[in-house]
């Protein structure tokens, strides 16, 4: 079988520019062009959509690694990246994480994908490095690792959660619990330290009886929650990670008899779509979930159209405090 | 490149013997899964991905065709589908249903997959049709259309559903709504004829103003509750197609100051996990939807792997009722 590699040879270039050059990339010179495309059709080399992949790299494919596909959170992000990506010519594939990155990346590199949406939580991942080492393009989705750059789409997080926590410390509240996410997530350190940094302005700290961390999903919410809750002295709010974390909260409260907001304030982070549920009415902190999802599905086009020269692009979005319910006054 | 064509030669065996002993398939024995084994690594043979596509026609890939990707129904099929296909060593690609029955066809025949599990909604669709015309295999997930016949995975929703109306019938309901399913769809069809004939044994019907059709979301749950529960002569109990419009009820009663089941019960059907939530304690007709959805994958999978001349197999979960706090003796 003929294969790139044969082509570069014949016209004397190296593999990634006989690629460039049938992408038809501004990046390869005319002349380079034409010697590619003499060269391949002169060994019959045909780029079908398989050959492609194994030869010029193409396959409209983009992989999506996720932790965990059953948390609600990736089902309405999973949506508009699906739509973003397929009305520009893509498929997405989904992926999740498995504990050992080399085997997850080993998958991502064997699987004739484009490029990655990273929207897995861990920021110690060696995985971006292997993927960059590899060669493939990627996205950080909702989190950036600082070992490795790329495109990233991320939510600024202090204005919202700044907004939050003022209102908190205004209606009174000095005994406040938090359900934290993972401590190696960078939203999720990252929500934490504005939390912290703006109750300090007020005296107030989270202590560490009453701090409990988790992932950020369902079960810790409600397990923190419970733990909080069953405690002698327990917190007037809880400031949960994500909203997720915030429906198990909720849930747990319930089950106790506590009634939210009048025993215990419950606070969440996303502003999912189950959060303004009458039956929910969740407190939590907004931004455009949706926008945020079609930008890294066309950020990751665009570098797959542009190549890897161009500069990495930063976008982020901001957030806001959304008040419902499950916020109010402290009752002691 | 050592093809699987090479490792068969060389074991002894026929290519798709090869194939099987390489997935650990149980039809191979273990003496034949050792030789294939020894000639893959006498050969350096490796089944990557794209080699493997162009070499023995495949891809890996199966392909998921949904409705609706952000509705919960999917989230919690998607997950265990997911999963099920890794561990067999296949991706998931990702697909929803547009409008044109042909742009579909096409997208999903020119996307290099080797099968397709349909989880679309619509019995009337000629896109199994189109699949079978063109050798694309497939397996019904949850649905059946009875133009083309494939190998399918479905409710058995008799018992359930009989035993939920039962219930509705011993505890004295008699002015009955309903929020059915989209009129197309085999499952909602299905659900409507065993709730009304198990009605008919008592003498009740659901009659025309107290049944409310839509798709199997929130928001037909939630308009098909309000407009029921505004009437002059509300229904006692509103029976809904699935958990997930259930939920749009259950936030329609409250938002109209409706206690549940005090002043109306509301009963779903799919048992997903937000059906146990403390602040939900729906009702609901139970299956298990993580085997029946890791079943449509080994399903597609064994007819990957055995080839279209095999039977055709149907495989049926069975229903029940479960019991939580939505549904009560009527108030009236």
């Amino acid at each position: 079988m003929v294969t790139s590699h044969d082509v570069a040879r014949l016209a004397g270039v190296s593999q990634p520019t006989v690629s460039r050059a049938l992408r038809d990339s501004p990046k390869v010179s005319e002349l380079t062009r034409l010697r590619v495309r003499e060269a391949a059709t002169a060994l019959g080399y045909v780029p079908s959509d398989t050959g492609r992949a194994l030869s010029v790299g193409r396959t409209h494919r983009v992989g999506l690694l996720v932790t965990d596909l059953a948390n609600q959170f990736y089902t309405h992000t999973i949506a508009p990246m699906h739509h973003a990506l397929e009305s520009l010519g893509y498929q997405l594939v989904l992926h999740t994480e498995a504990s050992d990155t080399g085997r997850v990346a080993d998958r991502l590199l064997s699987n004739s994908l484009d490029g990655v949406l990273l929207a897995t939580t861990a920021t110690d991942s060696l995985l971006p490095v292997r993927l960059r080492d590899r060669g493939m393009p990627f996205v950080y989705f909702n989190r950036r690792a600082s070992a490795v750059e790329a495109d990233s789409v991320e939510v600024e997080a202090r204005s919202g959660m700044r907004e939050l926590t003022e209102r908190i410390l205004a209606l009174g509240h000095r005994r406040v619990g938090a359900v934290l996410g993972p401590a190696n997530a960078s939203t999720a350190s990252n929500r934490e330290l504005i939390l912290r940094s703006t109750l300090a302005t007020a005296g107030v700290t989270v202590p560490d009886e009453l701090a409990f961390r988790g992932g950020f999903d369902f079960a810790t919410g409600y397990a923190g929650a419970h733990r909080l809750l069953e405690q002698d002295d327990p917190p007037t709010v809880i400031v949960c990670a994500n909203d997720v974390v915030a429906y198990g909260a909720l849930n747990a409260a319930r089950e106790l008899g506590r009634e939210v907001p009048g025993d215990v304030s419950i606070t969440g982070f996303d502003n999912l779509p189950e959060a303004s549920w009458p039956l929910l009415q969740l407190t939590t902190v907004a931004f455009d979930l949706e926008a945020m999802a079609r930008r890294a599905a066309s950020l990751m086009v665009d570098r797959l159209t542009f190549g890897p020269g161009e500069p990495y692009r930063h976008e982020w979005f901001p957030s806001h405090l959304v008040e419902r319910s499950t916020l109010g006054p402290p009752s002691r």
